[in-house]
Formats: structure tokens, C-alpha cells, sequence
């Protein structure tokens, strides 16, 4: 008889990158001392890799909001939204989340991921769904667990998502996901390319704005709002765990779309509520998101500013105001000891390799966030200037 | 061309509910004096549906707590465990859970959902996976990402399960999921006999212990204590959002297969970190529920006190010490119209119809909790009373 588990061991490699000391993952985070640093075995280092682009993650408003629905409300909810665990400050955030992004109705869970899966009900095996090559794993497990048929365009290819869109059955339902500003890279999806196509074709889009709400667009309503096709979206979906600063999730759409997700999405249905502090955090979040669009301006500025370092550095970075930069490195091993050197000069970047990535295309992640001052981005840029030198991936090197 | 979102519109009976004043979904709580009470529109009732078992959500130790970590790590993690999210928090949280539980290894996640949509890293289309009839939708849907064939036996029914596991193809690998206690009704598995079948055919384990932790065996280590077969499962998973008050979840297991999981599970690697304050929670709940076991022996007397209430009143209950108890109806309809004759007697249960229970066997979960009162267990008791007089659902009636 088989076991199941005999093939669940992690690949040789994995004890030989941690021999090597050049083991990059499940670092342990001991403090966070203001919003761009991190202390991990008691030393200081610049927090290059996080996603809480505008910082609120420790903002004081942001924080004492989540302390003060703990202690009103429980650390929990005890129960599903459908049963017994709605909040009226789940309806306050999902109001104020639908007025804030322009949409008719809002479904909060209780996870970033919970929310894409939660997709996975407007899909069945008569539709074919159409994402670029780059969508993340859960928008992809939504579709499969759906039992839709999934295609895949290369990234950002408006010419092979239209061959795809020509290439479907008659009769099915067709459906074009894409995300705004891709995670790893920071590049921006061609929305009004996928607007036209999807208008041509009378297909759906779904926006996973996960990284792009609160970034992106004057209002920070993210990359259909940057790109001024709002209306071509029908489905956005967003995360608190990027620049809302806590954990969460949330669907946005058309009032009978998200009233069905109410009763229909499993990961809605069969899951505890958002904690009250998590959702009190993404309330405050949210204000000041709207309040102070100066956040980001500063966002911008920084990720110009390192990213034309970077580049003037020798790496092959295009300088660009998106706060994620892709540091490409190719190979995996050479991955790992440069964010090891970059550790070592105080800099807590990102290493990522396959399968987060396609296999040969290795790099380091870096992301800056409005916390960062001049002098974070003095130290990341000099750490990324040395190790480069020392591991010979510069022209200067 | 066929539009995707077509098929997405609620049933008719849906509005035809709301119209009768008894669509008792999405009911949204104002505030929560003390443990067991809920302010719903204005008014004050009891809560008999929530998870929370052990009444420690609300407890000061465990909100002061959440919030001290809040403040002091932040309302989020800014990223997944695996890049930059990973707290010194989390790995406490870990090692306590694994010293708690007796088990090698422990990995946490941000939901309980995404605990158990982990298990589909350990299965794939090679494997069998055999799971009892009322498994939880998570385990299912982590079934189906793994790409593994799902057979279902009867609810406890042993022999079933055997006939499946002699069925199975010879060089297949087979997994046995079961629940340790089920949530709709309270009943424990045969986790005894499921180990000696799994002996037998050498199959795995696994078991999900959301419901059974903190609340069944001596030290509240959950179904596999209270049977006296721990070594018989390989992999536990559990929530933190019953019995520990909060929000998260976690698998706990042999080192090499948690070790694989946190390379390998989606659910863990693409999502961002458990959020500061709900690591902390579950922390302080933790040691709650190993310092205070008389709060068990509490849930014990007063699950048995009000099971036995019930079935004096008439209704189909049998008197167990169980925290969950199923009202059988078998009506949708008149499940409904319970579920609002107990709100309007100032008792605020569960009403559950398909698909989360069969076809024609709609109920009422009751769940007590330890921060239930005597007088809140007469308030339930005679709402009940009340209610089934009313409707007619009791020899009384």
C-alpha cells in the first residue's frame, strides 16, 4: 500500500541552501520599531519586502482603532457571517468600502485569499475563464475548484488574450481575470486593452486590485481608476493585508453578484468573521487612504528614486513610481546569496524563486513604502551597490 | 455569447423568506455584553450559535493581549510568513501549540479555512482520500485542489468506511478525514475504530479538531485525547476561532510533513501572515485552556443540562455533554419560523438548511458556551418551550 505522505519531503536542495547559511524564508520578525524596520536576531534592519505600502500598518490611528473593537467586540467573532458572527462594524466596513470604491455592494471575509476563492462560485464548468499568465495562486484555485476551463494569456499580451477569447466554445461564459499591479514585478495590467476585448467578446472582467487600492489612482482606488475604466470592471476584489495594513479581504460588484456571493461562496459561508480588530483596522485604514492622498505622492517619489538607483547601479531595473521592483537575478542558488548579502548590509528584501516565479527567472522582490525615509532608501540602494559588486551582477561589479 | 454572472441570482424563495420576516442570515450584532449576550436592533438576546466555547473571546486576558501586540507589532504582517511576514510571535505561537498538543511540528495560518485547504499539498490524483459524509467544506475543497479522488462514507458508519478502503486501487495511497467533533451536531467520530481500519489498510489520518479542541479531553487536546488514540492521527488541524476566541487556524504533525507544508501548501505560502493581534489572542487562550479545565467541566454540565431541557420539552434531542446540539425540523420553511420564534423570545440561534445540512433535514444549532449563566440556559430552554408550543413541534405543542 502506498503512503500518502512518502512523497511530501522537501527536495535536497533545501538543506543544502540552509548549510550554505543562504536560507532566505520564515525569517522571524522579533520588533518593528517605527514603520520600515525590523529587528530579527537583534539586530536592525531596513523592512524592504513588505507590502504595507502607505505604512498604516503601525499607524497609531490605525492600531488604536484595532485595540478598541477588541476590546468592545471580542478577538474573534465565533462564528460565520451567514450564522452568528456579523458585526455591525462588518456592514459598516463593507458600506464605507462600497462608497470609497464607487461599487453598488461589498462582501468582506476573513482573508485576502478568502475573497479571490470566493470567485470560485460565479464560475462553473461551462465557462471558460482567461487570466493572464501571472495571476496569483488563489485567483487559479477559484477557477479550479469552480471546475471552470482556465486559459492563460503571457503577461499583459492583449494579442494572445484576443486569440483566446476567439478560441472559445460558442455557447460558453467567458471571463478575463487579470490583477492591477502585479505583485512581484509592479507592473500595471493593460486595463483599457482588456476593456475593449472584453467588451468586443461580452465577456466579464474581475480586477484583483490587491495590490493597486490605495496606490494607485488620484482616490487610490487602484488600477481601473489610474487607468480611467472604472465601469469596465465588474468585479474587484481587494486585501487588507497590502495597504490597508491589516488582514482581510473583500469582493466588490454589482449588488445581485455580491448578495449571491452571501449565500453561494464557500470560503464566505463555511468561515469565521473577520476579527473586530482586523475590521476596525481596514475602517481607520480606509479614512485615512482617502484622506491623505500625500501618501501616495510620497510612495511615488521613493519608488522613482530607488528604482532609478538600482538601475544607475548596473541592475537591470526600469525606473518606474511603482512601489514593487523585480531585481532579476536567473538563477536560484545566486538568488539566495545575494539576498543573503543584502541581510547582511541591513536590508530585509525578498528572494523568490520557482514556482513563485517561472523557472530560470529568479529575483529579488523589493518593495518601498511611504514609512521609508531618505536614509531607508540611501541604505537599501548602498546594500544593493555592494552585494552587487561582491557577487559580480553589476556593470560595476 | 453566454454572460458568466447570468446563472448568479438568488433562488426566489430567498426574497419570499425575507417577505415573511424570518430570513435569519447576516443578522448584524451591535455589541456583546458580557460573553453571552448580543445587542442585535436595539435589543439585548442570548447568543446561542457562536463557536466561541470556552467563552474566551471576550476575556480580558486575551483582548488585552491582541491588543498589546497590536500596538506593539502592528494592526498586520505587511506579507506572507514565508517572505517578510513571519513573527517571532508566530514561532511562539507554534512551539506552544506543538508542546500543547504533543505533536512534533506545528504550522499556523491565517484562517482556519486555509488550515485545512493545506491538507491538498499532502494528496494527489494517485491518492484516495476517504473522508466521513459531513466532513467541512474546507477539507472537501482542499480534497479537490489536490486533485485527489474523494469517497464518501456514511456518517460514522464504520463498516462503510471499510467497504471504501477495500474498494480502493492497490497501489493508491489513502488518506481517512474525519472531523473529531462534528459542528452541526455535536457528535464525536469513532476515532477508534477509524485507527484500527487505518492500521489495517495503512492509511493515514488526518483529523480536524476546530470544534474538539479546548473542549473534549482531560487536557482539551480534543477528540483524539478524549479517545486515547493521539498516535493514530498524523496530522491534526485546528481553527482558533472556537474555543481559542479568535481568528487563525493551524496543522499540526510530523516535522518533515509541517516542514513540506510550508514550502508547498498554497494556502500558507501565497497568503499574507495571521495579523499580530490574533497570534497574541490565541496565545492567551491557549493557556487559558490548559490552566483552566474546570471551564470544560462547566460546557460539560451546562451542555447536558439544556440537551436535556430540550428533549423534556419534546423535541428530538438526545441529552448529551456536548456543546453543539442539532433541533431537528426537516421543513426549510419551518426552520426559518423557529429561528425567528426563538429571536423574538430573545434567543439568537442558527438556522440550518441545505446545502450545509441534507436535503429535508433542516435544524437549529444551539451551541453553549462556558460564559453561559444558568438564567441565560432557562432563557434558551424556554424560548424553546415557547417556540415549539407556538409551532406545534412538541408533544406539548
Amino acid at each position: 500500500m502506498a503512503d500518502v505522505f512518502a512523497k511530501c519531503r522537501l527536495p535536497a536542495t533545501y538543506q543544502f541552501v540552509k548549510d550554505l547559511g543562504v536560507y532566505p524564508y520564515y525569517r522571524a520578525i522579533e520588533e518593528r520599531p517605527g514603520g520600515a524596520e525590523v529587528v530579527i536576531d537583534g539586530r536592525v534592519l531596513v523592512q524592504a519586502g513588505s507590502n504595507d505600502y502607505l505604512g498604516l500598518s503601525g499607524d497609531e490611528r490605525v492600531t488604536e482603532a484595532a485595540a478598541g473593537a477588541t476590546r468592545r467586540l471580542g478577538a474573534g467573532g465565533g462564528g460565520s457571517r451567514l450564522g452568528n458572527g456579523s458585526l455591525a462594524l462588518h456592514e459598516e466596513l463593507e458600506a464605507r468600502l462600497a462608497a470609497f470604491l464607487g461599487r453598488a455592494a461589498v462582501m468582506v471575509t476573513s482573508a485576502g485569499y478568502l475573497a479571490n476563492l470566493a470567485l470560485g462560485a460565479l464560475v462553473g464548468p461551462e465557462d471558460t475563464v482567461i487570466g493572464d499568465r501571472l495571476i496569483h495562486a488563489c485567483l487559479i484555485d477559484a477557477v479550479r475548484l469552480g471546475g471552470a476551463r482556465l486559459r492563460r494569456y503571457r503577461h499583459h499580451d492583449m494579442e494572445h488574450l484576443e486569440r483566446l477569447l476567439d478560441a472559445g466554445e460558442p455557447g460558453a461564459g467567458r471571463l478575463i481575470v487579470t490583477e492591477g499591479m502585479f505583485s512581484t514585478s509592479g507592473s500595471v495590467c493593460d486595463l483599457p486593452g482588456i476593456a475593449r476585448l472584453a467588451r468586443l467578446h461580452g465577456a466579464r472582467v474581475v480586477l484583483d486590485s490587491a495590490h493597486d487600492v490605495g496606490v494607485l489612482g488620484a482616490a487610490g482606488r487602484g488600477a481601473a481608476e489610474h487607468h480611467g475604466v472604472e465601469d469596465a470592471v465588474d468585479v474587484q476584489t481587494l486585501t487588507f493585508s497590502k495597504a490597508l495594513g491589516t488582514v482581510g479581504g473583500a469582493v466588490a460588484g454589482p449588488e445581485e453578484i455580491i448578495a449571491y456571493l452571501r449565500h453561494y461562496a464557500r470560503s464566505m459561508v463555511f468561515t469565521a468573521a473577520l476579527s473586530p480588530g482586523c475590521a476596525a483596522a481596514a475602517l481607520a485604514a480606509l479614512g485615512i487612504v482617502a484622506a491623505e492622498p500625500e501618501r501616495r505622492d510620497r510612495l511615488r517619489v521613493a519608488a522613482l528614486r530607488l528604482s532609478g538607483d538600482l538601475a544607475a547601479t548596473g541592475y537591470a531595473v526600469v525606473p518606474a513610481d511603482r512601489p514593487v521592483m523585480a531585481v532579476p537575478v536567473g538563477d536560484d542558488l545566486l538568488c539566495f546569496r545575494l539576498w543573503r548579502e543584502l541581510f547582511d548590509e541591513g536590508v530585509f528584501a525578498t528572494a523568490m524563486v520557482p514556482p513563485g516565479v517561472p523557472p530560470g527567472q529568479a529575483l529579488v522582490r523589493v518593495s518601498v513604502t511611504a514609512a521609508h525615509t531618505e536614509a531607508h532608501l540611501d541604505r537599501i540602494a548602498s546594500a544593493f551597490a555592494a552585494a552587487g559588486r561582491r557577487l559580480g551582477l553589476t556593470r560595476e561589479g
